[in-house]
């Protein structure tokens, strides 16, 4: 599953220009690495410490204390989502961000803001897990809970609503939007790479998805983890082709070249997997490829509105990881079928279009207080992170070394050297 | 497993000129998520929809009406062979074919053509897997079927034939081939690029070879699995070495410079892999290292052929796939062995070397027919597509358009945009 | 488990100039082939074959007379092993050696040298494992055995110390180091793929630092597996912030620019992860978090004498391995607890700070020992390889061909032939 890491490496690789490539790689090493060590110390004790309340775990700091509710694999499985949450904000932040400011978020985002939301929604005293207070009768009742199998919610709508205040935070890169308002392109320096992380994320897609089941849930039931990867499949599919014909579609409208982009593609089909995350355990494929036409449609929606707003994300993480995963989490409770493939570990209700009682409503109205939450939560801390940091001056690179580039300024490693090239 | 896919892309994109990088790229991504939709709609359906007859399924249309025999593995697994097999064709056809034109033929192959021959050869009731009227006495009676383990005929032989038809009615691209007739060299544009596919081939030939245990046969037999990918290793390694020799030999034979050549090497170790889907499951290790060689030398073979024919191949797709899947598809009945691993599930009698009573040589002939119908059913609906196609002026692109590439005309996204690098 | 392949495949790749790429590739496709067939042929016999001796095997050869204690699971394992051993010599030979002279000294590190160290310390019978003689009695006695649990010197040593005395036969590469001594810096031609390979490497040590278990020791442990990944992720991440910080900061009191090398920290973490092989499987978390710091230092103590010392190892080969893998060895009955996981399987006391009796010193110096003999035996045998191909003029092509690079004379592809690129 860290195999998500590499594919978000070179995706947003691919996706800069080719002066900020050492810099973008080496912010993804570090979020394998310093997440790492985050989780190690707190991160994972903020999440899943035992005892904790409804709000926040405390205890296994530095994977001390530990007792039989402790699991390495557990830990593995945590820590990868923790970096993935994290990760999503450094390509909307990417070719303008300070390198050093970038440690100090990402150690936040790792440490902390990912990690509460996680103990929120997946630990079993979490809040929108079991419900909290008197409010929690119906709750607690009818096992009624946050639907969000694979991180729609906890994953991507963290780390979407994280990367969409950095990027407003940070301001466009130079030169993205002309004095009249429109938008000039700059593409990223090399379109074999980005596809490459595409790829390398749909493999990992299947595998997170999948996989999900035998960390989170009750192992072995080979079943649902082949349901999941087939839903995946098909969401992202969907998603892809949606975007791909909408791109193609709308250019025409315009009276524009039109054009099947390749990048639009693989980012709708980034999204339709994204938005599998939530219920891709326990739904029919049919849901998955609505869902995934959703939100298709969505990340276009997302994508637009983003350069309508001269929001500049590089990599348009946030139509991806925020336009998918509210997908996602708002569908998941409307499309579910109970006990699709293991009638014993169902804890919720059918969704939606399957009777649609009363239950189902509270269902969805549990998961959109959910997504609020999250979002509400990240956008707090992200103003104030990001916020305090633009008002210390630290947060951006200086005008001149955003136009040479960080490579060479930050790393000393220049992404292709000049002079290790023959005149072949 | 869908791992296939991510190396088939880059081995395709390496190969090609830098101008139609994003457009095989495109192609790829797109095999991976129309055929999702096309095999779940209607693919899988004409494969295993239960009740069939002995050619062709038809239930489960949509992912509806499922029962106890469609299993989302199994889904999951077809799903990734069929577009495995019809991606090969993209290969072949690379740098010259209309896009729309190859969206309708891939829908084609993923949605019915391939499925068609995976019914006959490994759906319960396929003429090929239990025989047809009253020609199937021997077969029945003593247990004989068509030998194809992880499909060197149904997923190779199928593509590669394809993939032959493609090439031929293409046509060469532009300077391929000198106004005299000699070979002119259009070499791919990054051998980095197609290294990586080929590497990433080689590990999901493994993972492949060995996956289709579990997902086919019966699960958990981890010897079988062992064993399959053990001699998958094996014969990629021998077709590796034999055509890494054979070239540097015969070049030197006719007096030219004499080279290693790195492409011919990786090309000849995809071929004899794909020489071992058939029967690496029930074979001992040497007789892989056989079999493999033999690919590796039809590999070569195949490659002087299409040049000779003036064929452009530009990946070499028919002699990999064609070539190799040939070579398994009639060696295995030679050299399987009963009951190597697991008596119990054989199906099969001993090859013909350890005894050659009658019955293996029924064997023989028997896979000798499925490989005859596989290729007679691709040829001929093959030839009616991309023949249609050819008469109506749709299945290649203008020349103007390919001088100048189709990443720029038909994407609006060339792979290296020039502006995105900077003077370092 | 071949993920590490591809992982050595492109870092290589990407850290020679553009001249020798394809040539780089082609050594890692050959040592995955070449080393499948040496190890079918005589490798796995050697380390494995029953009955044997103390020093080495001898059954199995051509993968016949096999018995039960032959498994297909166990080959293939085996068989990745010695390739990696043997791929981190090209590493530091890289750029400069005889084509021709590298198939053989391979073939023989392959076929040989790394299957007697196999031999010696995981086979039933190896001395290391088993101890020898008189001198056993505490050895068998309570259950001491060498501790490499996944190959931190069987595999890294031997692969390490070869490579330092390929590197210093060879000599450095022309222009390396400038007339007045002092180091001149001949960077890759691609961070970009050298870090792919990184990530590669990263995620299959993981895979394999896990797999381990599966296929040495007894199945099924799923606990020992996650602890074993866990502890190899916080090893590399320590071992990459420390190196990061120490280059960085030495730099900085250098008074020369400071940088933030990414080349450095992901062989950091490489040094990190080489440095769990040992003992990942029966350790605290916070162990791995002290042995990867260490093994962080130890690979920039390395990477700074090599430099002193004037060997030119382009990859930093040696640093990573020797230094990573000594630091593994020597660390390892200094931090195991016995019984962490699996009381049942466990064969060594509890480390040196978990009481210090005078077992675990007995440990420690079983493990020392195991470190001398394995550098002992490598070194002997590469000075004897590596001198006599040097006597006999045979180790380093011309300097013409060195000027003018390996790709165009050896293999006749460039890695990027300028025709196939567009004006774009």
């Amino acid at each position: 599953v860290s195999v998500m890491q590499t594919g978000f490496a070179f995706l947003e690789a691919g996706s800069v220009r080719s002066k900020n490539t050492t810099n973008i790689i080496m912010k993804n090493v570090l979020d394998l690495f310093i997440g790492a060590i985050m989780y190690f110390a707190i991160g994972y004790s903020f999440a899943y410490g035992k005892p904790g309340n409804a709000f926040i775990g405390h205890n296994y700091f530095f994977a001390t204390n530990m007792d039989e509710n402790f699991t390495y694999a557990g830990w593995f499985f945590q820590y990868v989502f923790a970096a993935t949450a994290s990760t999503i904000v450094s390509g909307a932040m990417a070719e303008r961000t300070e390198f050093t400011t970038y440690m100090v978020y990402f150690t936040f985002l790792t440490g902390f803001v990912y990690p509460v939301v996680a103990h929120w929604c997946w630990s079993e005293v979490g809040w929108l897990k079991v419900g909290m207070g008197e409010n929690s009768y119906v709750i607690r009742t009818h096992g009624l809970s946050y639907i969000d199998y694979a991180g729609s919610g906890v994953v991507h709508l963290t780390g979407g609503s994280a990367a969409l205040v950095g990027a407003i935070a940070l301001g466009p890169r130079i030169g993205r939007f002309k004095p009249d308002g429109t938008v000039n392109d700059l593409p990223g320096h090399t379109v074999t790479v980005a596809a490459l992380g595409g790829f390398i994320l749909f493999v990992g897609f299947m595998a997170f998805n999948g996989g999900s089941q035998l960390s989170i849930s009750n192992p072995g039931d080979g079943n649902v983890v082949a349901l999941s990867v087939m839903n995946t499949v098909l969401g992202g599919a969907s998603g892809a082709i949606v975007a791909m014909l909408v791109y193609k579609t709308t250019d025409a409208i315009r009276g524009e070249d039109h054009y099947w982009s390749l990048l639009i593609t693989i980012n709708g089909g980034l999204a339709g997997m994204v938005s599998m995350c939530a219920g891709c355990n326990d739904m029919l494929p049919w849901a998955a490829v609505v869902i995934g036409t959703i939100a298709g449609l969505a990340f276009m929606g997302w994508h637009h509105l983003m350069l309508f707003c001269k929001i500049d994300d590089p990599l348009d993480a946030v139509a991806v990881h925020l336009g998918g995963g509210l997908a996602g989490v708002l569908l998941a409770p409307i499309f579910v079928m109970k006990g699709l493939t293991s009638p014993e570990t169902q804890q919720h209700v059918g969704g939606i279009i399957y009777g649609g009682n009363y239950l189902a409503f509270q269902s969805f109205g549990w998961n959109l207080l959910g997504a609020v939450a999250i979002i509400g939560w990240t956008v707090a801390i992200s103003t104030l992170l990001f916020g305090s940091m633009k008002l210390l001056g630290v947060l951006r690179v200086s005008e001149a070394d955003e136009l040479r580039g960080l490579d060479e300024i930050k790393h000393g490693e220049p992404a292709y050297p000049i002079k290790s090239y023959s005149d072949q």
